[in-house]
């Protein structure tokens, strides 16, 4: 399910489907892609950020993606610079390149012998791979790919042009929108983490929700999202989570939020749209986030945020002698 | 393996079932579940928490669990409200609710053709989905059902009406105790992290111990419990482990212990009964922590702890800004 | 692929193979290995740290290695013990009597038929367990072992003598070296978190970088190294990973590097040698961290480091009343 160069492109051919202008040798063929300080003959690389100009100056790569505004300091670069293209913004335009250069490869609808799934399930139009199994009544969109070593349980639903990465497990009944990328090992739909209290020590609450996700959002490898305990877990349309993730039961993430790795979010917390919280953050429970909302690398979000901005909540990091003092003061301070 | 309303109850039936009291009409038919401001009609909802008062009373569930003393303002409670159920703890009635209105499925002792059992197995009575890999000697107990792609090792004992999500790994000599529930995932008797530093670097220490779990735990969904070097990993009874949670090898974790999820348990660290440790809590290596101890999420633990009672080593959230006032000051008082 | 006992050692064979000393009776039979406390007739346990030296003059043990200066304290010790066996540094020569009475089981090349291979896959000399999925073009190695449910996608690469644990996904292209052993649950290639800011909410980066790894480099149960944007995410050689840990793209980890569980790595941070960093420590993106450094546990680094040293960032636990006052101080002490 990964991607390679399929057909070199020339810089002309590049700039044309880039829709951006070119300096220099438009028939110099790209055959791969890489950053400025690696880049070597056939490459195509990119300046986006100034202080990245010098190494852009001195790069080995056939041709360079440049903001507009450096076409005469490229124009002279000689060199071993071949060819310039010049963009408003080179690293989306390199992005762009990327998906030109390394196109998904097309497949066609299958489904391989040595996988199992219910009479009752539909997948017309999906390719199935090696050791899925497909529950009673799921359904898989067209266009989409299940990998290797993937469950889908009864009653799931999975909708078009999706990517399932090898081993995934989708539980019963949960809901993936279209255009969704789950990458391998996440586990979606397990059961909520819902407990009582009793003199016989802690009873299990059934976990009878589910987990709805929206449209275009992409799920991080090894990423849990806990099936509700009685309401269903959300994510909305759009959101991006990476890996080793937590989503607890109940939880609703807003559109377009993107979460970091080592992210954990407890029970029935309401994350808004457009947050990003940065990687290992951790949000206790029954708390809401407004949208908007950043929150740094490594915080612990104790209670509900109704402004949007950036918080956070980390121990300045120094030498460990030099934390002994400070921790020391503070523990002083506070008598 | 999920769970879903397989015969609708009236609240008549409903109430007798859970040995409470009822007003209104005993015939309405619950045919769902749902919070207070999402029930509509035919759903079963609950008051538990006072805070919550207003939507019970504002609810268009059809039934109701509602305290004792509340019995008055529901019965005036009129709208969509049909029956009321009066108990003692709505709570707890709500989850045995839950276990009447959604039982486990029942299933019957089958072993799926997909799958790859070594003929010195034992699983008589259990069921065994597609894609299951069983070593040696293992042994499945009667009434215990093995998710798809999960591998058994050689000589692992997995007690009786043990539930065993899709992926999951299950080591050497790895024991399980009776009615413990493994959410997809989970790693259990993967090698501890156990090293030698020597002058051509790191030689790992082979890890000759396994992992015995009692009856009545759960371990979350891609969560990990390391074997043990040479003595064993133990989970006492009744424990309780969320997702995304890393147990190192030799430690052991008391009796009705919860931990919440992304917690790290690092090496040969004791932690005792009853004790509840919040999501995202890292815990030193060969530490003890004595009974009913609580940490709070977020917190790490450098130190054993012998003392009951409630722990906390979390940096305070603020806006951005006013962080960086905060760490400098911080910073300067240490000076 | 666990390990345990295939022939009783006597201590003068297990003196012998280690070379050292033995005081006592060299025909007694070593049955099995234990901590000084647990250790009963027929095992063999050994005193490293002082600290522990009343367990070992009391231990069951009847074999017992302990530091040569402490001959005549345990040849005089009498009960149980029936023979000491004198080591310079006896934690070492117990790892060393490990890889002795617990060898690694040997294992014939073998592809199971369960397995899933591409015909233009090369893995002659390999172990191939049940439920395995090799792409075209991918390789493993001569006596490397590929425990069930893995799959190694196309092109990827796995050197000699590795063992890769059940459930393990190794992405596109990826390539390991030789002697690397990885934990079940692993997802080695994933996509890195790239997406790009636009109008219409995030747009997805291709990856097309992949993930380099080392020889005899160790990755842990359920840990991600996701693949390079461009560039290749790279692990340097001996490096030692736990599990849970998250290493993003273009991350480059140097050799000997040993990376405790719960960590997370963000994107294009670069990590000198021989560094150790503690649990659940969070390193933020782009940043570069020298050679020899130890990052504490639960430590977030915010900034580049280029001085060797141990560096921490902890809020320091107390009870959570007191912490409430110092939590409170440091607010008022910032304004």
């Amino acid at each position: 399910m990964g991607r390679r160069v399929v057909q070199p492109f020339t810089a002309g051919q590049l700039a044309e489907a880039l829709g951006c202008e070119l300096h220099g040798d438009a028939d110099v063929a790209i055959t791969g892609v890489a950053p400025l300080e690696s880049a070597t003959t056939g490459d195509l690389s990119f300046l986006a950020d100034p202080k990245h100009r010098r190494a852009a100056l001195n790069t080995a790569a056939s041709v360079l993606l440049v903001p507009r505004g450096d076409a005469e300091a490229f124009r002279a670069g000689g060199g071993a610079l071949r060819a310039t293209l010049l963009h408003q913004a080179p690293h989306v335009g390199f992005a762009e390149a990327l998906e030109r250069l390394f196109p998904q490869a097309p497949f066609a609808a299958s489904v391989s012998p040595s996988s199992v799934v219910d009479p009752t399930a539909t997948l017309s139009g999906a390719r199935i791979d090696a050791f899925v199994q497909i529950g009673a009544q799921a359904s898989i969109g067209a266009g989409s790919w299940i990998g290797s070593h993937c469950s889908v349980a009864r009653g799931a639903r999975i909708g078009v042009d999706c990517i399932i990465h090898p081993g995934v497990h989708i539980g019963p009944d949960v809901r993936l929108g279209d255009r969704c990328v789950v990458q391998s090992g996440a586990v979606i739909g397990g059961d909520g983490f819902g407990f009582q209290p009793t003199r016989e020590g802690w009873r299990k609450v059934p976990q009878v929700g589910t987990v709805v996700i929206g449209d275009d959002v992409e799920i991080g490898a090894n990423t849990t999202v806990d099936r509700g305990a009685i309401d269903d877990t959300v994510i909305g349309r759009g959101a991006k989570i990476d890996n080793l993730v937590q989503i607890a039961h109940n939880c609703r993430i807003g559109e377009d939020t993107a979460i970091a790795g080592c992210v954990g979010i407890a029970g029935s917390t309401v994350i808004g749209a457009r947050c990003m919280l940065g990687g290992a953050a951790m949000v206790n429970g029954h708390l809401r986030i407004c949208d908007d909302v950043i929150i740094s690398g490594g915080t612990l979000v104790a209670a509900s945020i109704d402004q949007p901005g950036r918080y956070t909540a980390v121990f300045p990091i120094t030498e460990h002698r030099q934390w002994l003092k400070i921790a020391a003061s503070l523990r002083r301070g506070s008598r």
